[in-house]
């Protein structure tokens, strides 16, 4: 992934701390090494960029070919990297990579937060290093027309996933307090998270922890669901695939019911859709998270609601790309939004004894306004 | 995870340095995390254990009722731990967080070397924070009978998968270089891959980067494979699922040919065959995983093949578990075997020009040997 912009980011924060060059260390469910790498792996590699030089990957003998092709960056073996020289003097592997690393760098080092302590430790010893709190946040939350291709690819997964469990959920017939289907078999979360991540695989995404819940697990936000599902209650479908070749998320949530919805919950849904209508009408480039978060904060109250200890609990929204939940924040956090962010706008409010809804679509902020990522229309009762 | 045994380790770590609390924090795809709490979650939670306690986790209030219901850890809220009134004094919430960890740990702290810089740093505004490099890494590599039950049910959706697998080249013809479905269609890597993790789904288990490589692809170690599988010439099948629920993974491969093998490869297999035969045959508690892999160079030595730059060019083996590489190796770095580690035994054998051959078993260390995991049998020519 790295381009133009990404080598110039990390070099300005070179510059401004006086370091020689900056490092990431992990497999590629690290989502910093897998977005400076483009490199997957199960075991932990070392990217190393100097400044203004290209970025470099430290792999195995064995990985070498392969990182060539998958990677842009430049890659050399761990032997011409000299850890085998090192590992004769200092057999400790962590030592032997934290000297490798400091001799590469041929100065001081800055690293992310989510740089390993140990390895870190390791590396002080030959050289100083200094931690870096926001550059590849900020670079990873600036969304380029390749990554906004990706997270496309990952939405229309999604919402094939979505139609897939939609179309489950209405041939079921509410019956009672549960949902039987033409087969005359209880329709369970099971069989719709089954159905999500079939079809999600199809599209080369894998679907992780994927949210079916209904009844009363709805009141309770990130409950995945499990058994059969409830008629004439509120259904959260929560759908946040990974594409398995990019990396890239998307992140999406309906709120149904089959059948007939109480009061209490038609109500709610109400707001919350109102509530997702405000927060995208102040949705744009320049307005800080904050600043919506509040706006919808207000929303609720106005209406009855409040954010503690139940109603509103979470935040508005969140950044997505190579992690589902990244920089920037729409919460009591916030800060300003910019041009290229992908965030999702997904109000909600949750009441035990009552139940929850959350709707959640994802969109990309630009100078104007934004562009809805999300194509997949609101749906309430079915 | 929590248990007695791993309690103990890590207050023995505890005592050992001097120390008050031992901390990981992340979301649950860190192995640590996920291992020390059995929560799953995309955003990072913080887990500490004071010394002679049972293990607490500190989550978003929202997360709280989950966590209770996931974890045997005691849960509490981010509130309770004090840290929205820390965040008055301290607005930084990386900082914030790491004043929390010291409050509560009320002394000196341990982590494990994957322990992000950043939250290190800091903590250590405020109390001592010291690097334990083996404790977890030591626990994790002893397995439990639930986790070895847990990494049999891994194990048995991965056999499926590859009968599936299989199932589809025996169905295919070989046709000049290629292998031709009855329906006429070139069979590709991506429709043997797209099979195998549809069974691993139905097992509750994912499939990341699996590797259905064949012909020139099979030199080139983890080349997950891409086009039409070739006829009359190897194909590497490598299937590492994770079972979603878990977090348990198992690890095989088998080499197929479709077809006639080269004399090279048919000689190849023969070795690579009784690498792993005699690998088992010296597994057990008290063996170095290095004098395994020493064992298995000189028999390929011994038939006229080397380790660099071709030939066996990785490990013998290392430890499965929540990561699918994870201590002990069986490589040059080795180490004593304990009764309790699961381990892979793969020898393999690589040259461009020629191809691969790799095949992979799991199994149980024992006080007297070993205990197979993998129950599928070798196959050659299909």
């Amino acid at each position: 992934m790295a381009n133009t912009y990404r080598m110039n980011a990390l070099d300005q924060a070179l510059v401004s701390t006086g370091s020689r060059a900056y490092a990431a260390y992990g497999t590629s469910s690290d989502a910093n090494v897998r977005y400076l790498t483009s490199f997957r792996t199960s075991d932990p590699v070392i990217y190393l960029k100097r400044l203004n030089e290209e970025g470099l990957i430290v792999v195995p003998a064995m990985e070498v070919e392969r990182a060539a092709l998958e990677s842009p960056c430049t890659v050399i073996s761990r032997a011409d990297a000299g850890f085998f020289d090192i590992l004769k003097e200092e057999p400790d592997p962590l030592k032997a990579t934290g000297r490798m690393i400091a001799d590469l760098a041929g100065g001081s080092i800055l690293v992310p937060p989510e740089f390993p302590f140990g390895l870190a430790q390791a590396i002080s010893s030959h050289q100083p290093i200094q931690l870096d709190l926001d550059t590849l946040s900020a670079m990873r939350s600036q969304k380029t027309l390749s990554e906004i291709g990706m997270m496309r690819e990952s939405q229309a997964a999604a919402e094939d996933a979505l139609e897939t469990a939609l179309a489950l959920i209405r041939r079921a017939k509410p019956t009672g307090e549960l949902l039987v289907t033409p087969e005359g078999t209880i329709l369970t979360s099971e069989d719709v998270r089954y159905a999500i991540h079939a079809t999600l695989l199809r599209h080369g995404c894998r679907g992780v922890d994927t949210i079916v819940a209904s009844g009363d697990e709805t009141s309770v936000v990130h409950l995945r669901g499990t058994g059969s599902l409830a008629a004439n209650a509120p259904i959260i479908i929560d759908i946040f695939p990974q594409n398995e070749e990019t990396g890239y998320f998307a992140d999406m949530t309906r709120t149904v019911v089959r059948g007939e919805a109480s009061p209490e919950i038609r109500e709610m849904y109400a707001v919350v859709s109102d509530a997702k209508t405000l927060a995208f009408s102040l949705l744009r480039s320049g307005a800080d998270g904050s600043a919506l978060y509040r706006a919808v904060v207000s929303l609720f109250e106005d209406a009855g609601y409040g954010t503690e200890p139940d109603g509103f609990v979470h935040s508005l929204g969140h950044g997505v790309g190579i992690e589902v939940h990244e920089a920037p924040s729409l919460s009591t956090r916030g800060g300003p939004l910019a041009a290229g962010n992908v965030v999702t706008i997904e109000p909600g409010l949750y009441y035990p004894g009552i139940g929850g809804v959350r709707i959640e679509d994802m969109a990309l902020v630009t100078d104007g306004g934004y562009e809805r990522i999300t194509r997949f229309p609101e749906v309430f009762c079915i």
